[in-house]
């Protein structure tokens, strides 16, 4: 009995000591990122300087050259670029969208842009009737009858009541991503989808969208959400107006490009590999300010931190700027490939790219006791706003890693402003408060560090 | 045995229901906040129509009127204006800053404004030395042989490696709110204060100052975070640097205003009280969109949103637009005075004052079995981003209620972007995001609801 309570003291006073130096160097961490951080200086460079950075493009060149530049002037263990091919798809001049005889308003210009991976409408464009559907379902009972030789204006917005807005962008991504071979499949010419945004405003939203495999291809637009409600109003009181919409995209042949890695060479564990990451490459109309610099200047920060502190770490820390998320992952399956291919191992990959707000939490999609290993955490990062540990998920470019059993984990700050920017012209730097991102980084940087001391078994 | 488990049985068959009634409820509320709330439209009113609204000005007479009118159409069971005399404190024309003799920059603008409750220097303004210091504690040092006949320069940032802005914000207010009587304590003949921001900008914060008594009353201005940088840095090279400074202000006679009270009335505990609230004065140099149009907006959207559900509550609900709080707390003080002189009985009082921002939680002033009930309600408020209920605090305007043992309640929004805009000209519409103001208004009339409903015995 005695020997047990000796036992029973010396592990509560080991716990003690440990959760007190965990929390001390966590407080440091934060207090690196908030007094002395250089994220918010990185972004300001890779949006205001670079900007947009869609793959393949010179913008997407030149971030890869900065993130290699940035790296290697902090001074990491090693920096080096990843081949990757990557799609490359190009707007062309500027699209026009037009209602064309509203009983009401005449002609009215809309606000439209393509979808990413769309083909152009050429320069004669199209003129057609227009229909507008809120589901698939709707679009199928309408039939080749209804749709034949029209537009199909896919309207259903994000859900509202979501209170994660990812939540409502999954229910209403799939007409902007599947809309337009849905719509050829009953003969439409064209697809035109309400903008992705929480908000309704000018701003149309770009991303992706695939076509079906035999299945016609047609050209999709994005309309902004202010446009689609003025268009559904008018087409309450005139089924017969028509639609004239005009884009000169196309889809050139596949381009090299990187992913680029940072790294911080680990001691005892030095084959075991944690990688924090983000995207480099952003949409062709705006700085991806939010989607996803954030996510790679934190990616950045993380690894700054810790070897400014002068910690030392047990395992092998990467920072991973992923190339073409948004068009292809062809980065994140790279990755993926070449760490099979070499044999590495990792034990664990944080993704941030919901942002740079304020923290909320980290997602996980682990086996069950690396899960709970993880939530055990949260009472060190709760003091600093760090609540919710519950969801499931990881991150795009580090899904493909799930094969070799690596824990994801998604950094998640709060979701609310996300979809008024992302995709669009004004996801910019001045959207970005310069604290909340520093949070983030400060945030990642800490999981990373408790990763690297605990690991996962 | 047999009977105990019907009892058992019984009784958590009626949590299950009444838990689940809750969660119903509290789901239909934020449903009618994100879906059809009315919040962001009237604060665009406000701040955009209305705009700023210092105690004593048109501003003010106008926004009370509009609060009366918006209530009134809203067919609240009464709405009713509540007499109060206030501070009438006027900028006049805008305020002149001017580094004279800096060796490196020559003569320098740089962006003040007068801190509110100041004298003004009148016309002929200010030209002297200047001495920067940190603390009142370094003031003392210095004494009156380095201080006599100079302006005294308050630099001591807000510390940013404070999580919660507020407490970075309560550790550097002294400053603003004590240094003029400080410094003329040692004989200085004006004093210029760091702006209270959490960021390096040009917009120089406003905010109250108070004179002690019997110490000589000095001008006191605020100068922009950027340029207290700046003028910091050149005073290190360079200790003979005059400073000029001019206002314009005046303190005139106290003028008559009113606080604004919407009243929806309770059935089985009628002269129950339960008060939202917000204040309706800002600053002169602003909107005061966040603080606190939106408080006050969100605090008309609870009883908008409780009726258009067809709640009929058991206690009475009050929406309050406490006038003054910015520079007396008039509106507060004549709230606390009437309810006692008629006797009236307030359970607790909500004051929303931190921003539009994202809900984290509420404060709690209260004792310790109301605090513990409020607290318990936090697993059907988590769902919606409320996990903090751990802080002490209600709010300046429901403050004098404490007297009568009401509980107080803060709502608690994300402090991260406060301090940005706090008492500046860019506290305006635009920074305030629609989907987290009205996350908070729900989040308001939740708590309203589990208040009315299960009260605090």
């Amino acid at each position: 009995m005695k020997l047990f309570s000796i036992i029973t003291f010396l592990l509560v006073a080991h716990i003690g000591l440990s959760q007190s130096t965990d929390e001390m160097t966590i407080r440091q961490i934060f207090n690196k990122a908030l007094s002395e951080g250089k994220s918010y200086q990185m972004l300001d460079y890779l949006s205001n300087k670079i900007g947009a950075r869609l793959s393949g493009s010179p913008g997407a060149a030149a971030a890869v050259e900065w993130s290699r530049h940035t790296m290697e002037d902090l001074g990491f263990d090693s920096v080096w670029l990843q081949p990757v091919m990557v799609p490359h798809w190009v707007r062309g001049q500027k699209e026009v969208g037009r209602i064309l005889n509203s009983k009401k308003m005449g002609t009215v210009e809309v606000n439209v842009c393509a979808l990413g991976g769309s083909i152009g409408t050429g320069p004669e464009g199209i003129s057609a009737g227009i229909i507008e559907v809120k589901s698939f379902q709707e679009l199928a009972q309408l039939g080749i009858k209804n749709v034949q030789g029209k537009i199909v204006f896919f309207n259903r917005p994000m859900d509202p009541n979501q209170i994660n807005t990812f939540a409502a962008y999954g229910g209403a991504v799939e007409q902007r991503g599947s809309g337009a071979s849905e719509a050829a499949k009953y003969g439409a010419v064209a697809a035109l989808v309400r903008s992705m945004g929480s908000n309704v405003d000018d701003a149309p939203h770009t991303g992706g969208m695939r076509y079906a495999p035999n299945v016609a291809k047609i050209p999709a637009l994005a309309i902004s959400t202010r446009h689609a409600e003025l268009l559904s109003k008018l087409l309450k009181d005139d089924k017969s107006l028509q639609f004239y919409m005009e884009s000169h995209c196309e889809i050139l042949e596949d381009a090299p490009s990187y992913n680029v890695i940072g790294e911080l060479r680990g001691g005892e564990y030095k084959d075991e590999i944690i990688v924090v990451g983000g995207h480099l490459d952003s949409w062709d109309l705006a700085q991806g300010a939010h989607d996803d610099g954030s996510g790679c200047v934190q990616s950045i920060e993380v690894l700054r931190i810790l070897s400014s502190m002068g910690y030392k770490p047990k395992r092998t820390i990467r920072a991973v700027m992923f190339m073409n998320e948004e068009n292809g992952l062809r980065g994140g399956l790279k990755y993926a490939e070449e760490a099979q291919k070499k044999k590495e191992k990792h034990l664990a990959a944080i993704e941030s790219d919901r942002g740079g707000f304020t923290p909320r939490g980290f997602t996980i999609s682990a086996e069950e006791a690396a899960r709970k290993r993880i939530q055990a955490w949260k009472p060190l990062l709760e003091p600093y706003g760090l609540a919710d540990f519950s969801q499931e998920g990881g991150g795009a470019d580090i899904g493909p890693l799930a094969n070799q059993g690596t824990a994801l984990i998604g950094f998640l700050p709060d979701s609310q402003r996300y979809f008024d920017y992302h995709h669009t012209a004004i996801d910019t730097f001045d959207k970005v408060n310069k604290r909340e991102l520093e949070l983030g980084a400060a945030s990642m940087a800490s999981m990373v560090y408790l990763l690297d001391k605990y690991g996962l078994k």
